[in-house]
């Protein structure tokens, strides 16, 4: 390695050696940890967040930078110094200050926001909000005047990077043109289909038993990670240790064997990323739209898709028996189910692009200054209305003050659902093209093939290339919403 | 605050929120984390000590605590800069390239005897444990030199801060002049009397409700702390998060049970260290003796007495019903027996100051120099022979090679064993003086004035007075082992 870039790869291997402690810690707080252990864990977490900024942000590594880019370095060592560069400057941009600023309001707001949200609070919740946006429009401001982006473009760059309100206005716009049409032909169609729910109570253990099956035929390792319980499921730890949790219901099981299928399609991204740059930026998943890609091809693409949902029938007869609500086309039927209604998070294939939309309509216009946050409510209705039907007037709890992100200042990152939901799309596409038997192999249980498709075309690459590069190498072109279109008239239609 | 120590103490807190980190990852690690996560894990937390090590030793420390020296202290500021000077000193006196060495000697001895103790392969052991020795030899040496005291001392101060090895021949001395025939009286005298094993099968969710429910009758917090399973038990975690970890065996619950009790002792201790000083070293449990002393107050003092047995003796019935083995006055001698055997960790509490007495006179001589590492498994032998009457010749699984403290080099530990089971004796007699109903109470299920005693006595003094001042506070006088043979005796002649 040359000089300055051994630097780099040094400073960014330590960090990643914090950064490992950091994510064990997350996930204990979130899946492991008694309630009176917050404060301490908190603290801790923010000292070693304090001072991996410190170690990424010191003006020695600036230099290093500048002096690595005179190297001579081979293709991976380019790439990852791209990365170096990335992490450096979004790090190194903002004041301290207002990243305390910003860590307090967000802290201080998401945690009035569990109570405010119960409690239909709007008022209260807005008044906390209103430091968040005031706070985030200043780092917005700063990260634009850096790139000579727009505001927005400059934080949805953080979670997807080379995407831009440009192009998501295009792609939206797209799915805006026959959306709504379609959904409102499925709903119709569904109608006169009759849907039974499972007769419960499913006993949680079962339910459990019959996740870690349906990852043992997802290929998760379980030799690197495991499978817990959280409040709100997710994918954490780190690639050589992937923790996913998942939640459960005594009532229902299909919401926790879903979910644990969607953080499954996250965790074989992790536990494939490129070992040999295991610690170094290159190494990471590419952006939260391909991550997402990975989960929505496991649980949208495949996972309720009737080939896959005929394979796994037996593991959950076996686990639950025979019983109303359980034959094999009810159990089809429910996993298709297509129903708009309030919350994102419940929302079917068909509803969820809306949900997405009228938010990155929203935190756009907050971010760039044409709105403020007391006109959210009015907004929100009135987008829910014309994308959904559903008046929310009222009801913030389950309208605009459903989701934890704007809570910490996380505009930008709502994109990253539906962008992941069109690459899902184009590269199960692609990949059935490439495998001629493999709606077939499904039936069988057999995913091998799908498995080393995606792991040549995604998960080996970390963040070698752009997203638009990966896409493009792997389907023969970038981003296009005709494969989301597809898959939806295909299965629904 | 004086300016000096507003400095340490704002430093020491900061060590401290590192430290959660580490103990949190530290029982992961054990406790939840799969086999591949391992190495990316110790090279994690190996990355986090070498920069508390660089934090604690920074040369502004040294300074800023021969500053504080001429400050204006309260009496807790004094005992904390008195700690805090302590883990100064004990950490810049060692150059960075022997605590490399040691640690990754100590790495690699105790990684091969994971595999050489179950096959009997004292050469290759021995190999590696000479590299372990020569290294504490030299750490030994340069903690003596600096403290003007033995070579054994200055390792045994690590552990049991006061303690010297003249003291300690004076105690295990006592011991030996009666506790050998003690032993073989109370084994005599069982040998006429019939305990029964416990008819299994027993359910380790039930082994596991009964452990929480035992933890909950002994006042464990829930709200800051967890049960969990590791194969080598222990107390980990923080204060304000404690983890205790239990393992269990279908065909036996009785030592899972006592072992749940045991961690409850240290649990206990670490959930009641003063929470207003809490981050400062001056919050820490007082020594590793007095930690012991605490678990087996509740293991042994406690835990095995009759009143306990009979009040815990619903809750086994409870778990697993009336069965062979399960009456009443079976339950209680299972609990008191005493059987001279080859395992440190399964001996009762009449062998098990052997089992420490003759570690400790080996390891003393070898880190004076007396002997070498060829030396030991002979010593063994006529040691065993001489206090239990066991032959463990060629048989070094189950003799010199069973513990795994002296692989990583951690000699001058096991005296505190022995010193915590004579203080536990000291501080439960004098608090049955001080609670006159206290029998009574425990046969009611009622710890609430033992545990007061405990809190008032021990528990919120974490490290502000020497061990001697302490157990004097306590009880009078400093360590006398008049106590352990008395409870001895009383308990089986």
């Amino acid at each position: 390695m040359t000089i300055a870039y051994k630097k780099l790869h040094d400073t960014f291997a330590r960090l990643s050696r914090f950064g490992h402690l950091s994510a064990i810690a997350g996930w204990d707080a979130a899946a492991m940890m008694p309630p009176e252990g917050g404060q301490a864990r908190s603290e801790a977490l923010a000292e070693l967040s304090v001072l991996t900024h410190q170690i990424l942000t010191a003006k020695q590594v600036g230099e290093w930078l500048e002096q690595a880019g005179g190297e001579q370095l081979n293709d991976v060592e380019q790439a990852n110094l791209r990365e170096m560069r990335r992490h450096y400057q979004q790090a190194a941009l903002l004041p301290e200050s207002l990243v305390q600023a910003k860590s307090l309001a967000g802290a201080r707001c998401e945690q009035a926001w569990r109570i405010q949200r119960k409690s239909n609070d709007w008022e209260g919740f807005a008044d906390n909000l209103k430091e968040v946006v005031k706070l985030s429009r200043q780092e917005a401001q700063l990260r634009s005047e850096a790139a000579g982006i727009s505001r927005y473009d400059a934080l949805l760059d953080l979670y997807e990077p080379g995407m831009t309100s440009q192009k998501l206005d295009v792609l939206f716009g797209d799915l805006k043109t026959w959306l709504p049409d379609l959904l409102q032909t499925v709903v119709e169609k569904q109608k006169s289909e009759t849907r039974i729910a499972p007769q419960g109570p499913f006993d949680i253990e079962k339910q459990r038993q019959l996740g870690l099956k349906v990852m043992e035929r997802l290929g998760f390792n379980f030799g690197a990670g495991r499978l817990d319980v959280s409040a709100h499921p997710f994918c954490g730890g780190v690639p050589q240790d992937v923790r996913i949790t998942t939640r459960y219901n005594e009532d229902e099981f299909l919401s926790a064997m879903m979910g644990v299928i969607h953080e499954t399609g996250h965790a074989r991204y992790e536990q494939n990323l490129p070992k040999e740059w295991l610690g170094q930026p290159v190494s990471n998943a590419r952006s939260m739209g391909v991550h997402e890609s990975q989960s929505l091809l496991f649980e949208m693409q495949l996972g309720c898709s009737e080939p896959f949902l005929k394979s796994v029938y037996p593991l959950v007869i076996e686990q639950f028996g025979h019983r109303k609500g359980l034959d094999e086309s009810n159990f089809m039927k429910l996993n298709q189910r297509v129903q708009p209604g309030f919350i994102r998070v419940d929302a079917d294939e068909l509803s969820y692009p809306a949900h997405v939309i009228l938010r990155y309509e929203i935190e756009k216009a907050l971010m760039e200054g044409d709105v403020e946050v007391d006109d959210i409510p009015a907004l929100w209705n009135s987008k829910m209305k014309e994308y959904l039907g559903i008046n929310t007037v009222g009801n913030y709890r389950d309208g605009c003050m459903q989701d934890i992100h704007w809570t910490d200042g996380g505009f930008g990152y709502f994109p990253t659902y539906t962008l992941g939901a069109m690459y899902a799309a184009q590269l199960f596409q692609t990949a059935n093209k490439a495998i001629p038997t493999l709606q077939d192999d499904i039936v069988r249980g057999d995913l091998t093939a799908l498995f080393q498709w995606l792991q040549q075309n995604i998960w080996q690459h970390g963040s070698r290339f752009s997203t638009d590069q990966l896409i493009k190498n792997a389907t023969g072109e970038t981003l296009n919403p005709a494969f989301f279109r597809t898959h939806l008239e295909n299965r629904y239609l």
